[in-house]
């Protein structure tokens, strides 16, 4: 235990103070938000921003070397902004707007703030997303920051955190110490563990981390862990702190009820009265890090993708074909996977690019906050995993949209074509999903050329990105010369005479050109778009081909809500013309790819019968009506 | 240790000689098929079905007295045939139907076959589903049956796993059995631990749980394992076995690049030869249970709510309200909650019906596992949290569809009109998510008495129910009598003379009443629809709205791809109107709920200035019309 100079701790105790006068204020302000969580944590963010461990240039706060603090707990938002009021970084005045609309002191923090490294305020994300950021600084920029993140207490139920705890551990991430707030009080009375620290330091250690156990209000023991966990040279650190939920305002202090109230103006004023006297001109002082940067690789152009047309190819073959050609056009790209790498043939970047590829096991949640880490850290994942098991980490996916992250989602194994597995492995509503997002974009190539383009274009375009592929081979329908666009689509067929256009992508482009073949023979012209691009569709094509052969019918290995019928009635729901939307419309089961598409109307002959149906109606119609006029 | 009988083992050991065999054939006539895994955990389940410990009526597979056995490793669902083909209870011949279309003996297991618990095949989700069938015995059947699960130890990774691993030890369920199947190799390596049994002993021992560490293939020790575990009262019991993966067939034991490969013809001949005089008559026998049933509850009508026209209520807290009035017309029927029944409300029932409210705590994808399992075991959970925090078990929601569960889900805090809180807590993909399951039905009433009458009609109906709710009060518009069926809408406005319809749910529908009033005025009026079933829409309705008014605008407190808007293009798909979708087009901040309405382009003022402008261009065209016709 090191000696403190009485100052030094009288400093730091005082600028506490002002922090919690600050996370008093801009609350009871705003009449909302979370005063008693942040109240438990102001001593150990004193004690880590302004003790001496930390190190942060104020006035960059995007430098690559800062140390990295994420707030896991993010609802303590009014703690996050009053620490950096007490550096000097934003106005006391710009406190009082906290929660307004257009303030960028947001109730639960997101990089408008920006000091805040990601959007938080779903429990349980923070850890796995500074372990993304630790394992950036240990593996990929080879600097010596360090990545704080605070935890609630009540988080640490989510699975996600022991996720994160296990991966860490594994890559023995030393770079990265938690900070629990062990406050007792849960969101509607006592948290699993109440106030037992030795029993969430246990669990800890037991997955191999350095566990430190501290009374989260003593200062010198709260500057003493910090200096210990920033030695630790071999394993994570834990710091587990025993805290009192509303500390510093007397009648708030371990009492229940409080949790997200903000008080009124008669408490407000009771509580003023502890905090008279408070130094409003007192200022913390932060070092800055060393001014060391990654060195940054010069992108280097690729190779063009070789494929022969007719040649059968799996586009998830393609799709780890792709990530290891552009590799050294995008130094910053980096390839996660879900321990199902020989499936979604991210395999093949890791063969050849190891230094950039991370398994991250069976830990969906955890690998997209990772994902999210990195990606904050300057770099381009690729995520990928069954289609189907990306919906495990919906919720880390939906937050990551509010963190301005640059990922790209690759899903395997879209549909029922999958086949034997069964229904557990089948992507069926993750189109859905990524539509769902409002800034997404969502690609699904047919072959393995377009599959190839796609892939680039996903890495070159600044935002979410989801390219789904396909378990089983398709032929190669395109040349290796051929240009895709997000946005884009390509009209596979198409006569003068077309009496509806067919829309599809991934496997149903396949069942709609044999759809095409056999309609011909009958003859019936039908236009075929591959609409690679789910989102954004390409309106413009759609529309011609609305206007040119009056009907459409879409084709989609996916359930029938959310996915490409309904981006395609979106797109003309202006000036619509009838739509058919064939989708699985059965539960499916096992059998082998061929029988499922029969058995669930999404098969090259469900398309003709579909056809003839449409065609003949329109017939009778067009008979029935010119009848009338006669 | 007990002294066992060598005949007695020497039986075992050959039955489980005969299932190792029944799991190579079935494999291998499917081509198709995790072998390895299945082998791996022959022993086991042999020593733990046959052994004396498991209790199962045979000819009652649905005994509510039984003893539960859950593959969380599904894919080793060649073990659970095999093992049921042990029992006499499947026919040697079927076992060769493996994997084959229309076949019950899927890839992975659903309950289309009599043995399987639920489906599975998702990993990290069986000690969940197990944790709800223990809760179900220990707490609301008050049946002495344990529940065992068998866990691989890859999917130790999934955090889920951790979740159900604190919940059950915070509910001392002592009648919960997990056994992880230590067979050191995942589907492309090794495993975080290898073969180290006694670092996943210590890891589930810190979280309260008895541990037995055994060699997963010594029949004596796994015997004496389960009658240990069978014989402990004060803690759920983990079982962790040292195992090989391939066990049985000598070129397989331990080697890797086997995961998830049948053996080729060859190879099935040459594994052939390791079972040679394999006993194909040998079965064995299981005890039944005491017949003991739980007590039938006889269902009461419920009092009929009372609500007063024009009151502000939070349709939240008529959830609570409506909850606790049908307890006893439904006296399954139990409230699980992520410990935010504050803000769902849910804590109006738990207060009031406290035996069969279930705190969760913040584990949302453990809170769906159990309610899965306590759905399979005759129980009817309404499962809330926030909308947005549904996201985090989507695939617990997606699986559970493959498990002919009968789940509702409750989301508060729809919309950007949570306000001040922001983004990370609205609920703006829920209705997308929910929609994208093929058999769901989404529901989102507008006000306090359709709320009421929703959750009675929910909580009657057969299937996965969506309820979504508001955090913000809203006027009570309807009379207490008024009835609402699932697939129903009402027609709150409508003239002869509409120029076009608002179709809007829950927040929605009052801006749109407000839009009406202030159309009214403006000489424009328009029908107004509460599409509070969204899914299924009430075509119907629509249908007419568009035939007599020719264009619809839809409005949504969600984002754009899934929701509302998509689902009134669907309905209307074949004969379609131009629709035009007003929703959440913009990343939301804080704010007020009022001034987030506006800045996203779903408020009374957004309704208002696009009906004119539609109004507008409609009338233009007509005159355009007009004019060239002259």
């Amino acid at each position: 235990m090191q000696r403190h100079s009485p100052s030094r701790i009288a400093h730091l105790q005082s600028l506490a103070r002002l922090i919690r006068y600050h996370s008093l204020n801009a609350t009871s302000r705003a009449h909302s938000g979370h005063l008693t969580s942040s109240l438990s944590a102001a001593d150990l963010m004193t004690g880590l921003l302004f003790g001496g461990t930390f190190r942060f240039k104020v006035d960059e706060p995007d430098h690559p070397n800062n140390d990295r603090l994420i707030f896991s707990k993010g609802h303590a938002s009014p703690l996050l902004y009053a620490l950096w009021a007490a550096a000097g970084c934003i106005d006391e005045q710009e406190l009082l707007s906290y929660r307004q609309f257009g303030s960028r002191l947001e109730g639960h923090p997101t990089p408008r703030f920006p000091y805040a490294e990601a959007a938080t305020g779903s429990l349980g994300q923070g850890l796995g997303i500074g372990l993304g950021m630790a394992l950036n600084a240990s593996r990929l920029d080879h600097l010596p920051y360090r990545t704080y993140v605070l935890l609630g207490d009540s988080e640490m139920s989510e699975g996600s955190q022991w996720e994160a705890i296990q991966l860490a551990a594994y890559y023995q991430l030393a770079n990265l110490v938690g900070i629990i707030d062990v406050n007792r009080l849960g969101q509607r009375g006592q948290t699993m563990l109440g106030h037992d620290i030795e029993a969430y330091a246990r669990r800890v250690a037991a997955f191999g981390w350095k566990t430190l156990t501290i009374d989260g209000h003593d200062m010198p023991q709260i500057l003493d862990a910090f200096r210990e966990s920033a030695a630790e040279r071999s394993q994570p650190v834990m710091m587990v702190a025993r805290t009192v939920k509303g500390k510093g305002i007397s009648f708030l202090e371990d009492a229940d009820g409080w949790h997200g109230k903000a008080l009124d103006d008669d408490q407000w004023k009771q509580a003023l009265v502890e905090f008279s006297g408070v130094d409003r001109e007192l200022r913390g002082t932060i070092t800055a890090p060393e001014d060391l940067r990654p060195e940054r690789a010069t992108p280097q152009s690729a190779a063009v993708p070789h494929y022969e047309i007719g040649k059968s190819v799996a586009t998830r073959t393609a799709y780890g074909a792709a990530l290891t050609r552009i590799a050294r056009q995008f130094p910053h790209l980096v390839s996660l996977d879900g321990e199902v790498s020989n499936s979604t043939m991210a395999e093949i970047f890791a063969a050849q690019v190891p230094a950039r590829f991370f398994e991250m096991f069976i830990a969906e949640q955890n690998m997209v906050e990772v994902a999210l880490g990195l990606s904050r850290r300057g770099k381009i994942p690729f995520v990928s995993t069954f289609a189907a098991f990306l919906t495990r980490a919906f919720d880390q996916i939906r937050m990551s949209q509010y963190s301005q992250a640059n990922l790209k989602f690759v899903g395997s194994h879209a549909g029922v074509s999958i086949g034997e597995d069964g229904p557990s492995q089948m992507g069926l509503e993750d189109l859905a999903m990524f539509r769902s997002i409002l800034t997404s974009t969502v690609l699904h190539p047919c072959d393995a050329v377009s599959t190839e383009k796609l892939v680039e274009a996903a890495a070159a375009h600044d935002g979410m990105v989801y390219l789904r592929t396909l378990r089983q081979s398709t032929p190669v329908i395109y040349d290796n010369e051929e240009s895709f666009r997000i946005g884009g689509s390509k009209v596979l067929r198409q006569t003068s005479k077309d009496r509806l256009t067919l829309v599809a992508a991934g496997a149903t482009v396949h069942e709609a050109l044999k759809a095409h073949e056999q309609l011909q023979r009958d003859g019936i012209p039908v236009r075929v778009i591959d609409a690679y691009s789910i989102k954004p569709i390409d309106a413009t094509t759609l529309r011609e081909a609305a206007d040119a052969t009056g009907a459409i019918v879409t084709i989609e290995d996916h359930y029938p809500a959310g996915g490409l019928g309904e981006t395609v009635l979106h797109a003309l729901a202006d000036r619509p013309v009838p739509v058919t939307i064939l989708a699985v419309q059965k539960t499916p089961m096992s059998g082998t790819g061929e029988e499922l598409r029969d058995f669930t109307g999404i098969s090259a002959a469900a398309i003709v019968k579909t056809v003839g149906r449409l065609v003949t109606r329109e017939h009778a119609g067009a008979i029935a009506g010119r009848d009338r006029r006669h």
